[in-house]
């Protein structure tokens, strides 16, 4: 059975919120409750409910989840269980705040290799890693792959770069340029565009009266 | 009617493929070819004309979309043909690169206040911008009111950080934290958490072969 793709990007929040539960030494949780630490709201109970429904039965009625066992199976379905390796592509001012980005790491993703096509940062360390030119990508992935493809570069360079991460076996790219980078089918895309989030945000901003400027 | 997120949320894409094609000197467009632009590919083209039948009809029959015209109902709709006032809070790491960052500017969103709560970072000056103290965030934007705020603090000061933006009248808030911040009815929040983003496509790898550690 084929999952919906808004389910899978919804397990996240829920085992990250599980994870919260567990530290503080919880061991069940109600879908009301976990739905108030996930949607701010009990409403999405039902939505957590339907949501874990694709993956088995989880929970008794009436009895509320086992959160240490709910978390476990999200972790191994989501292969949050895992380590990833990573490669950056583009170290300007974004790919530095990513590379020193400390929310990666505890969650088992890491960066192994980093390239720029900038020779005057080409050689240089950047948080313990030697910057690569973005010519050896292929020569350096072929030798030592990663999982996942992280793309900080000028839009105008994004889709190349996509490809040539594409060519190197990468199957999942987190795409941070600016632009409408495509993949073929297999391939994972992610976009992190605070653009595209503001800019969807403005719909519902545009009836407001104006603040003052 | 009320018109789903994810409609609202595609809309920014189909306006910068738009934006891409009149600069380019097109003059009309199918939703086929739209589609390739947005996604890739021209199965999308039935998504895009029933996203676009919401706001009314545009484009005929068999003669495409009339570029410069649709681009400017995009733009009315979303409000893209507005300035927005923004304000960033935490000029860390991660808030220096968005302070830096130069896609805002061009799409007419603009910040205009930015504050931390580290004594050696207020009152230095940061691409422009004098840091201010996070305890003046309501002073200062009582008399300087912004449209969106920027939540760029460790994940334990989010939630206190997005309550004093509310209060202050912010109705769109960009979460860069690492954390389930929540915002009451009638107030937009975007979440940009880059692990998220991974360990949803780690879902689709992990029945791959693990590439040699």
């Amino acid at each position: 059975m084929e999952i919906p793709e808004v389910v899978i990007d919804r397990l996240p929040l829920y085992a990250r919120a599980l994870a919260g539960l567990e530290a503080r030494g919880r061991e069940v949780v109600s879908s009301q409750e976990l739905a108030q630490h996930v949607f701010g709201d009990i409403k999405g109970a039902a939505q957590i409910r339907k949501d874990l429904s694709y993956f088995g039965r989880f929970g008794k009625q009436g009895r509320g989840y086992n959160v240490r066992r709910l978390l476990e199976e999200l972790r191994q379905i989501l292969g949050l269980d895992r380590h990833w390796r990573m490669a950056l592509v583009g170290v300007g001012r974004l790919g530095r705040a990513i590379l020193g980005y400390e929310g990666f790491a505890p969650q088992g993703f890491r960066i192994a290799e980093a390239f720029d096509a900038d020779p005057a940062v080409v050689g240089t360390r950047v948080d313990g890693l030697v910057i690569k030119h973005t010519d050896e990508l292929e020569k350096v992935l072929a030798a030592s792959p990663v999982d996942v493809g992280i793309v900080a570069v000028p839009a105008e360079s994004a889709q190349k770069v996509i490809d040539a991460l594409v060519r190197c076996g990468v199957s999942a790219i987190l795409d941070y340029a600016p632009s409408a980078g495509h993949v073929p089918r297999g391939v994972q895309m992610k976009r992190i565009d605070p653009v595209l989030s503001l800019q969807s945000m403005t719909y519902y901003l545009k009836a407001r009266p104006l603040s003052p400027k």
